[in-house]
């Protein structure tokens, strides 16, 4: 995608420098710093740190910090699998692009483990950003099929996202706001909801910036007022993305995504989810009692980042010195709230029997 | 209510400075800040730059505007009063209380405007404090009926609040804290999850810095958090205060409680209102289709004032330059999701029916 007309994504391989490039995610959107990953601990940071974030990115960066670590030797592959895989618990697709540069090293013998595991992580790379389009070619037919008849001709399409499901959380083009960016690609006049999405503000400094930088209309908004705009006629959409979604259709995302899909339900605005097949946990079914929901540090809840009027990145307190603080990263959206989930090989029900259906199309 | 071990209430009126007394909320929980206001510039602006808030803060700083508006001449009473009224759209009691104070100058001709005025004021107060006391002694009730008897014995009880209805909003007490102080005071162990309470954080910055001064124990919480502690039986209760309450029990509160009040219909949370009777608009009874929502300005969304590691109060910006916001200050919660309203007067279902019952009782 675009910042400043310029094409990127949002991680790459350099092989003269020997490094993995990312974007330091926790500066954006008051500056724009690439960051070079060469080591297991360069890459366990980015991803613990969050300077890299969102499921499909996290496990393209997981991938090619294995991949690195087997530059000069594969002995410890096993423990670096073990030590990218703890660096996050929720998202799914950290353990699904680690397996498959692991199996990678071991299916071709014929190859140094450093080879194939780096054309694996090139492959994975370029899959995920066909698989992000695919979800856009999908959610772009949603729209056309299911929204643009309800309105009137020229009318904006006003749709709420939650947290950043954009280019920034995967590779390229993203997952909840691909269709979006498909949709504007093709004329339709969209207008987009910013969940600001405390504590870490995805949305205020991620979406918001990705969407700025695509020219497409978006207004931010605290987490709060999505239900009044839902009750008011205001949103025709909502999509999220999924860090992790159960064999039943529920649904792991950014803690308040739930709170989005009742009052969606309760208002009749249709929820959808998008999310690469490889953030489906095929092992569990209750999202609620079987996704372990990580706690991150109190001090995203506390202390907030930003611009000051000078221009400097400056950290402030926002709560009283002696008042504790909670800071659960995610939540589950039980499926009978989400209207579909769009995959790269469709649109299938949030359920058992949707599900089923999507696992024989793709033959798992 | 305490602060540092020290009695105060949210206003008060010294006559040998000729001024009305408030903190300013805007620095909490940073600096603890008095300010006198004397003219009516001054009274307008700390309503409209919210250094008081809170329903019946605003109604008694409002009395006090218009009474010492008076203490020259009362020739322009009816364009103070439309001045004052003009600060805020929402708080239906902001006019209740100027027009106690208007009334109490009509009906005691043998006074000066002034002192009729003023003497009107501190009876409103007294009453305000009363008023909460007496919501806070029904709350209290409606905990031990209700929520002890399914705890065992010494179990904390887990109540979430949004925004600030503690005493900072109202002259003491509070209106939803009001239970919760006096649980505590009663020996019941409380923990309350506090709502940060975006765009202006209330919560974090208000509610949480009285009850630390209580002795409360709490912990703030992003406003996405609420529904996935409810999915997970964390909260017993959750209570919230009100700007405006229809005839037929829709409440209008700060923006986002209605996100909460889905949740704990959802998972069948008792979800209870505390508001005195003043805040009732018996003249509307739909309050999505009838309440004016106030829009503030984006910079609320966009920029965000704490304290930097210096110890400075310093504002700084969170969104991309480019990104418009909107600020929302309210949103409406249906009756249906109301499971009471904890008044002065008793409580009493959120019902068309249930309010007649109200106003009977008190002969309106």
């Amino acid at each position: 995608m675009l910042i400043d007309q310029q094409h990127y994504r949002s991680i790459w391989y350099d092989e003269a420098q020997r490094a993995a490039f990312i974007f330091d995610q926790t500066l954006l959107p008051h500056r724009f710093h690439t960051i070079a990953l060469r080591t297991l601990d360069d890459f366990c940071q980015a991803i613990i740190e969050m300077k890299v974030r969102g499921a499909p990115l996290i496990g393209a960066t997981a991938a090619y910090g294995l991949a690195l670590s087997l530059r000069h030797s594969a002995k410890d592959i096993e423990s670096t699998y073990q030590r990218l895989l703890a660096t996050r618990p929720t998202a799914i697709n950290l353990r699904w692009a680690l397996d498959k540069v692991r199996k990678a090293v071991h299916d071709n013998p014929q190859l140094t483990a450093f080879v194939a595991a780096l054309t694996a992580c090139h492959q994975l790379c370029d899959d995920d950003v066909d698989t992000c389009s695919r979800i856009g070619n999908h959610g772009l037919h949603m729209i056309e099929q299911l929204i643009l008849p309800k309105k009137k001709a020229g009318d904006v399409v006003h749709i709420l996202t939650h947290c950043n499901a954009g280019w920034l959380a995967t590779v390229d083009w993203g997952t909840a706001v691909a269709p979006i960016y498909k949709a504007h690609q093709k004329g339709i006049p969209v207008h987009v909801w910013v969940d600001e999405t405390r504590p870490r503000n995805q949305g205020a400094s991620l979406t918001a910036w990705e969407l700025l930088h695509a020219g497409i209309p978006h207004t931010v908004i605290p987490d709060n007022t999505g239900g009044h705009l839902m009750q008011h006629g205001m949103v025709d959409l909502c999509i999220v993305g999924s860090d992790r979604t159960t064999a039943h259709g529920d649904v792991c995302n950014k803690i308040g995504t739930y709170l989005k899909a009742l009052a969606a339900h309760a208002n009749h605005v249709p929820f959808y989810v998008a999310l690469p097949v490889s953030t489906i946990d095929w092992t569990i079914n209750d999202g609620c009692r079987e996704i372990p929901i990580e706690e991150r540090s109190s001090d995203e809840v506390t202390h907030i980042t930003g611009r000051d009027h000078f221009g400097n990145i400056v950290t402030v307190n926002i709560t009283p010195d002696g008042s504790p603080a909670a800071n659960y990263a995610f939540d589950v959206t039980p499926a009978a709230l989400v209207s579909g989930l769009i995959t790269e090989h469709g649109i299938f029900p949030a359920s058992a029997a949707g599900l089923d259906v999507l696992r024989k199309k793709i033959s798992l």
